[in-house]
């Protein structure tokens, strides 16, 4: 499940393994809704369509990538279990996923991570192991329990079946209104913009593909321009989905696909993310508010056109709003 | 506009006038979702089906009932304007359903009415008179805008045509569910629930009505067991839409219709408010959490039944939330 070497072409789902993990993970993830606001079309100029992933399966995209990954391993590689690292919603998808397959799940978490998300992965059953928040405090971690347990890694991003399990939102959302003239995802690790850009290049040639990111945490944005992987030592953002890093896999699927990847500060996503409470009446996480925030900051070129928000997530710990 | 006095039975829409406010506020409205969510089902121990009217225009229920209202006006008295008093939400409506008819709007409000509802009636173009939060003020502020401009009264429930149009909310509810065995709604002065009741009795005999109100403005529960309008010198709850008092009117089609009315304090408001962010992640305003709030503290026997709830609007003021 890591990457190859650079050089080599990353392995990438096509069209046909999104379509069969639409199919595979249909009986365990909701068809979620797209809805519109006249209100916030006004202050764009352009027409929106959101694809509500807040009202996923643990509140998030995760579900359909770790419900892919999940269903698709054998019998005997599924019972001793998955494992993963995850500042919390994939954590929690993996746990679902494994929970619904009656098999292990074994969720490595920074000591930092929201208390919603932390009671999410405990709630489906999984077994949380703590860890510095650090990127090598959390792969030892990982690295541990497979040794222990024989479990299999599932990468919150750098996995072809994950990757085609969170195309699957773009798939709904291009049948659902198939004459987009562009379609959005937030970027952190690269695993739903791939997935979205893949399945939208190949549903609607010619539609225009846009990442958006926090500029604390630009990596893609820098990624996208330089061609390499660009980690950045101290991402800073309060769009907590979006701190990891592009893998070779999700930055090639990203180049090849996408136009654009604008960045928003963290006041601009604080704003987005407010008003989408207030026009829109559903709770997102700060992470969802970043392609809003890019539009309403008039970075995308869709003045007039139509365009396909996919909405991440809905996990925001009510204690600790970005305005208060 | 008026109540009869006590002894002459109120005169109340009838669901055929609430099929016809229907078809007359149909371009004006939403068709609000129905969504179901399965952990709320399982605390509660009953499959809920809760109508979404905080999707409605302005954010509530009432767009219905004041479109009724207005769009039923002759085009001479539509001309003169209309007038109300209203904490918010029927105030915003009513000047939403007058800049859709073209019409002048006059909105009394209490100075202390909450920000977010106060720059909702403003965005309609409605003119703003404020006055004293007593309902003596209010009476004399909306009698002074009737004799400076010969505008028609719209009270925000005890009208005919405004429960007529409350009432198509639980008609759309019955039409996406209609095996439902109960089906609840918050009252404060009793429009909402005067329409759902009559709509809901008539298209499905036998099903049980309950409305819910908040322990610290329990007029309706009193006044349900009295038969008397019982007003309350200092109503004091979080759910500030839920404060008015029942009209002789509103009563009248309540104790006809409802099996019972009961009561949740704040805490249980917000903790029901709370939980339905959290789960449902949809933004609430804390009147719409009341039934759900009865239903978590057991006080409604529903147990293994399907249960329609109006979920009345979802207007908050994100800077003063009850959990702060």
């Amino acid at each position: 499940m890591t990457s190859p070497p650079t050089g080599a072409a990353p392995t990438l789902p096509d069209i046909g393994a999104i379509r069969a993990a639409h199919a595979r993970i249909a009986p365990y993830v909701q068809r979620t809704p797209v809805l519109t606001c006249a209100s916030l079309d006004e202050m764009v100029g352009a027409r929106l369509f959101f694809k509500c992933e807040n009202f996923q399966k643990v509140g998030a995209f995760k579900a359909r990538g770790a419900c892919n990954a999940v269903f698709s391993l054998t019998d005997v590689a599924a019972a001793r279990g998955v494992v993963t690292h995850s500042s919390g919603n994939h954590g929690a998808a993996l746990a679902y996923a494994a929970q619904r397959r009656g098999i292990p799940a074994f969720v490595v978490m920074p000591e930092n991570a929201a208390k919603i998300k932390q009671a999410n992965v405990a709630h489906f059953g999984a077994t949380i192991r703590f860890c510095a928040p650090t990127q090598a405090a959390r792969e030892q971690a990982c690295a541990d329990v497979l040794r222990e347990t024989g479990a299999t890694l599932i990468h919150p991003y750098d996995d072809e079946r994950v990757i085609a399990g969170q195309g699957t939102a773009a798939l709904e959302l291009l049948d659902a209104v198939p004459d987009l003239d562009a379609i959005m995802a937030p970027v952190g690790g690269g695993g739903l913009l791939s997935g979205t850009a893949i399945a939208a290049s190949a549903l609607r040639p010619g539609i225009a593909i846009y990442g958006a990111e926090p500029a604390g945490a630009d990596d893609a944005a820098r990624g996208f321009v330089s061609g390499k992987v660009e980690p950045l030592p101290h991402p800073d953002t309060i769009a907590d989905g979006l701190r990891a890093t592009l893998s070779e896999r999700t930055l090639f699927a990203i180049r090849r696909h996408a136009a654009a990847i604008p960045t928003a500060s963290d006041a601009a996503i604080a704003r987005a993310m407010r008003l989408t409470w207030e026009r829109m009446k559903i709770i997102i996480e700060p992470s969802s508010a970043v392609p809003l925030a890019c539009l309403l900051e008039g970075f995308v070129p869709v003045g007039g056109k139509r365009v396909g928000v996919i909405v991440s997530g809905g996990n925001v710990d009510l204690d600790h709003l970005p305005w208060q």
